[in-house]
Order: structure tokens, then sequence, then C-alpha cells
């Protein structure tokens, strides 16, 4: 056994284990607490391979499912940037990528490299299986904020139009979905949880 | 748009969001508090296909992953059993076989039978994919409770023959996983985690 490239592997997994204490701004249906990346993460894991069939692209849907998996482990070490603070985003992509190479450099070299490429993929967001992660991160929180009465748009005061623009890439990818959150935040908006 | 089927997809993944407060025996490394089955199935998920080279028999690490994501969703009418509740065990199969009918039965027909197969895959324990999903469950929990002091084997009065014999099939399917099982519950041993 290459003892090593075994515990390189087990350090990477127990450094995941941060992404269960890394909140977003999302709630959870069922407690009265934020949701968590690896929870959020789970949850498009699923998501990736149940809705895959709603693609206007064919896409690898098991290359979609593990590219939701990991593309949030960046957060480890550059947090999590909530999708309407201006400020945040202005660092974020040079904080994102020194994580990278920090958190994926702890695997072997060939599992480094897979791994930055997945997560670098996503980010570049060109490919089909990139857009289509970036159509279910958008719909999930989407789903549970709608669901739970618009509490975290309320929380920051989200205006319609954000939300709108927000979701616009993903009538690039998938228009099944892009009609479905169309509806949905019409429908939020309608019902006094956007501004 | 086939609504009916988006709308049944829909109602599903909502479903899924009551895995998040569903808590296991084994604790986060970061928080004081119990980890819960979506936090469990995340880690998993990565871990099939970082750790799939470890098999010793060819496996389908995409299978695997997806079949991780899912494995434990019956839990949400179900419970969680603790793996050393003997009590709890008689009555689990039956428990969880009415529980995928109602959940995944939630799911469009193709797609029902899809995750209903996938799920008792993984249940019978037979094909590579099954046994290494098997390997993964059985290997995080100890990974989590070993880095953490042995706190779970602790508040249960776990002895090390227990761990061993919940362990053993792991050989079967990767003698890599089964030997670091085993040199970390020695040392748990030694180190007085377990009875």
């Amino acid at each position: 056994m290459d003892t090593e490239r075994l515990e390189k592997q087990i350090d990477f997994i127990l450094e995941l284990d941060k992404m269960k204490n890394l909140y977003r701004q999302t709630y959870v249906l069922h407690e009265d607490r934020k949701e968590n990346d690896a929870e959020h993460s789970w949850h498009l894991g699923i998501m990736a391979f149940l809705l895959a069939e709603h693609s206007d692209m064919p896409v690898n849907a098991e290359k979609v499912t593990k590219m939701v998996l990991i593309h949030d482990i960046v957060e480890i070490d550059a947090g999590d940037t909530y999708c309407y603070d201006q400020e945040g985003y202005k660092t974020k992509a040079d904080r994102e990528e020194k994580a990278a190479q920090r958190i994926f450099g702890l695997l072997p070299d060939d599992q480094k490299k897979e791994f930055y490429e997945l997560w670098r993929e996503f980010e570049d967001s060109l490919t089909p299986e990139a857009k289509f992660a970036a159509a279910l991160d958008r719909l999930q929180p989407l789903l549970l904020n709608y669901t739970k009465g618009g509490i975290s748009w309320t929380e920051h005061g989200v205006h319609k139009e954000q939300v709108l623009a927000r979701n616009s890439e993903v009538k690039n990818i998938s228009h099944n979905i892009a009609e479905l959150i169309n509806s949905i935040i019409n429908d939020a908006a309608d019902k006094g949880y956007l501004k």
C-alpha cells in the first residue's frame, strides 16, 4: 500500500469537515437555523442527477454531481460570499483561487489536478455541465427561501430585480428550470417576500 | 414542459430537506453537536470518487457516489438506527422498506424505480459498488470518532470487539481501507477510546 498517498487523501477528507460549520444565508426548512455548505452541496448532488433531463444541452449528469459536491470547498478558507454582497464579490475570485491551491493541494498531485480542474470548470461556467451546475446552485436556495416564506430575502431587503438578475443565466441552459424560477420569483413578489 | 413531472421532482427535493435535521451518533469535528444525514451523505459522496482506487474489485465510482448520496434517505421516515443498537436492528429492514416506498414514491415512476433500485442494491450489499459504499459508510464515522477522541464510543460504552465486528466486511472489498480501519481501531483501544 502507498501509505503516503492514502494519508494525504485522509487529511483532505478530515479537512472537509469544516464545510459542516460554514453557514450560508439560506435557512433549512425544519429547524430555526441556516444551512451549511455540506448540506447545500449534498442537496445539489442529488438534484444534479434527478434534474439532468431538464438541461437543454446534453450534460454528463455524473460530472455535474461531482462538480456540485466540490464547488464550495474553497469557502473553507475564502468564506461564503452572499450573492447580493457587491463588496465581497470584488475579492471573491482571488480569495477562492488561493483557497483552491491550499485545500486541493492537500491531495496527491493527480487528484489535486482533477479536483482543481473540476472546480475551475464550475467557476468559469463555460461548459454545459458548469452551466447546469450553476442553474442548480440558483434553484436550490430559491426553493428553500420561497418555501420558508422568503425569510432570507426579507432579512437582507432583497429586491425582485436583484433575484431576477441573479437567475438570468439559467435560461441559457434550461428553459424548464428558468420558467420554474421565474414563476417562483413572481409569486414571491406577489406575496410580499421581495421588495 | 411536463409540469406534473417537474412538480413531483420538486416535491421530492423539498422532502429531502428533512435529512438536515436527522442526527446521527457521530459528532462533527468543529462544533459541539452531532452530524446529520445530509452532511454524512455529502462527505461519503466525495470519498466515493476520491477513494475508488482502493477498491480491490473494479467499481463504477460515479455509481458509488450516487448510491451514498441517497443511501440514508429512508431514515426520513425510519429514523437512524445506531449501529450497535440490537433491538433497533430487528425492525430496521421493515421500517426502511416502507419508507423507501413512500419517499421514492414521490418521484415520477421511472425515477422512483431508479432510486429504489439503487437504494436496494446498497442494502443488499452484493455488488462491488454496494460493498464499497458500505466500506465508506464504516470508515467515515470511524475517522470522525477517532479524530474527536472517541467521544461517541465513550458515550455508548462501545467495546473494541464490537467495532472490529462492525467493520469486518471491509476486507472483502478493500484491503487498503481494512488495514487503515484496523490500525485506527487498535490505536483507539490503546488510547482508551474503546473498552
